[in-house]
């Protein structure tokens, strides 16, 4: 018997039948005598439709009723879980974020959570009742105001609730099976992991992985929650997360006494998000990079990779490129042309052609010529590198965006993490 | 300067457009100096189509959870329509029935008030905010669940705040023009009344009109609030409803110093939705009566009018006709047929072609003859007549249901009632 939290996103939860089939997948999991905690996020559509809702009764919704608006989104689809459940003959009991004890700071749109304390969960629980908590939502003590979380709320949400209570795993359902080795739809003999590492989770969500958000990763992290990371279409098993001194689950391909051997590279992660910006004829003095990123950066753009050349001697100035979300390109744009004359630079040039190519494995730490494999395979395919950045274990590269994806067919085979067969793709995105 | 609440029903914020319209009455009440607190229902069907989720995951939904549901749809409105008014440069905030302070009973679908702590309103009201309130739902402290007020909750909202407020007035806005001396699509010819008794406007509302909720009026009655029933669609001055000891307000026709005929009788009010049932051969021994009333009551039925008729002396047997709401009909019908042994009736008879025609007026106490001229103006127009009842200011009849709206219109003639112009009649329902 375990405290099992598990989440559901708002593909899994769409219509009444979607809500149905999870309502008997949560079943099951008591009936198999466990705990169950639920996250869950607004059906289907409903928080775009919410927000075209709202831009059309004003051009810039006020922050704190556009909380208040979208926290309607996950209050509607817990109540019909609950329901569901109910009808089921289980109890059931649907809380909100404040009622869960969701305590964030008062920043609305992208709250972060300060504080867990889910009295009313662990009362429920101990009336054996199954609960479940709206996903993305929380609230401020000092202005006694609804909050959300932003982006990846839901996975948050679970994943600070699996702390909270000290439950032995939070599931994460989507519509994947997995973490893959690579994109199934861009590298088709991708195969899924049993188990990954944290930090490789990370470096992997960060670089283009969709199944899980980098922030619910790092919270579990850093708070000691095992993810488990799986379908919501299927019964089996699908990858466990590990953090610092977690084991893999008995049972587990991977679990102490099989035989594993442990992988170099983890997997491959493809983006199709980022630009690329080049500032030209930059003045080779101290100083400059520094001014050209805060301009950037007071644009509100994340900047991810930099490449700095070598300055031409007899020009004594150089060109600087770094790439970004391709939805930030123009705001950056244009902040950085409103200080040309300031900055001295002669020309800008954006790119948003690129494809961005990141290889993924703790035991890059431990081995050399991880990246001569990489440019190698790359080389041998005729793909040119425009770019390249590293962490501890991490290569990524920069090539053409319609490269990207033969690029990474054939790394994915280069470091020999090709499966026998292809894997099932699903209509969905992933989330 | 005064405090101003006002009640939008979800005709009224149906779309974008129409939230937006809203808005700007808010602002202009404002504008005239006016402090304005808002009780604001779901947007158009929403409240529907949640209804219709809930079915579709549930045949019998839980009723706490139901209520989570359905109180997500004035979240929605009442955020969007802060937002609106916030985009025009006025500040706004919504509230949830639990932190506007309206605690209820713990009977989820039909929770009453019991307290109302409006302490967060009062804060934005001192802080020069206008207050958007969800209609419709509250909060109850021993379970700290979340209820709904049931039918006509928004009206009740809004009046509970007004008596918690000490507000001046509480303006119930919807899509007719105030309280007419008859439904103006029976009757083309029914006058906009300016002024009418809470007493009088209790049993309109108890016997057909539906311009206001009996239990906001009654709640208003009780705690002193003046309401002032209105359209969303024009600037005009409805219809005041004044309690004990009000005096009309300054300006409007009625008011102290301006001649005003008092009239004897106020309104006509039509009913279509009742069903008769007759007990046929009830033996004529005391305690019958109880017993069959004690049934139908058992079986959830409201019954409205009884007529026993005088027991024919060679059977010793009589005949009991009573009505009721046509939804309640047949649940009433088969607890009879249930117990129809030991009650030793004969026969059961259901009719629901029936109309019930009433005459509403606070100077019937003091007048002779008002039945007079209604029996006389039927009978004239060759209508029927199968049943009456009265109390100190109403005469209810039933008729046929298809003589109805002819007997509405010669009895609205004999009393004086008929205006000079036709009514304009709106597409909507008069909610």
């Amino acid at each position: 018997m375990a405290l099992i939290v598990q989440k559901y996103g708002g593909s899994s939860v769409a219509d009444a039948e979607s809500i149905k089939r999870v309502a008997k997948r949560i079943v099951d999991a008591r009936r198999a005598g466990h705990d169950v905690v639920v996250a869950v996020s607004a059906m289907g559509d409903t928080t775009d439709e919410l927000l075209d809702l709202a831009h059309a009764v004003a051009p810039i919704p006020a922050p704190r009723e556009l909380d208040m608006l979208l926290s309607s989104g996950e209050r509607i689809s817990m109540a019909l879980l609950a329901m569901a459940i109910h009808s089921m003959g289980f109890e059931a009991r649907s809380f909100t974020g404040s009622q869960a004890g969701m305590i964030t700071t008062a920043h609305h749109g992208a709250a972060r959570i300060v504080d867990v304390t889910p009295v009313r969960v662990r009362e429920a629980l101990d009336e054996g009742a199954i609960v479940i908590v709206a996903g993305f939502q929380g609230f401020n003590r000092d202005t006694r105001d609804i909050t959300t979380l932003g982006r990846g709320g839901s996975d948050t949400t679970a994943v600070a609730l699996a702390a909270a209570l000290d439950a032995d795993v939070c599931e994460i359902y989507s519509d994947v099976d997995g973490i893959f080795t690579a994109d199934p739809r861009v590298v088709p003999n991708a195969r899924k992991l049993s188990v990954i590492g944290a930090e490789e989770m990370l470096e992997l969500a960060a670089n283009g992985a969709k199944v899980l958000y980098i922030r619910a990763v790092e919270y579990a992290r850093r708070h000691g929650v095992m993810i488990h990371a799986r379908s919501t279409f299927s019964s089996g098993v699908g990858t466990f997360v590990l953090g610092p001194g977690m084991t893999v689950p008995a049972g587990v391909e991977g679990a102490e006494g099989e035989e594993m051997e442990e992988p170099i590279v983890a997997g491959v992660a493809t983006d199709l998000s980022q630009a690329k910006i080049t500032v030209i004829g930059v003045p080779d003095v101290p100083g400059k990079a520094a001014e050209i990123f805060k301009i950037v950066a007071r644009s509100g753009a994340n900047v991810d990779m930099i490449v700095q050349n070598v300055s031409a001697a007899a020009t004594g100035r150089t060109d600087i490129s770094f790439t970004l979300p391709k939805a930030d390109a123009s705001a950056a744009l244009r902040a950085l042309a409103d200080e040309q004359p300031q900055v001295g630079f002669e020309s800008l040039v954006h790119d948003d052609q690129i494809g961005k190519l990141s290889v993924v494995g703790a035991g890059m730490r431990a081995h050399s010529g991880v990246s001569a494999t990489l440019f190698e395979a790359l080389s041998a395919a005729g793909v040119n590198i425009e770019m390249i950045s590293t962490s501890e274990i991490r290569i990524s590269v920069v090539v053409r965006g319609d490269e990207l994806a033969d690029a990474a067919r054939v790394v994915h085979t280069a470091y020999g993490l090709d499966g026998d067969t292809e894997a099932v793709v699903y209509a969905g995105t992933g989330r």
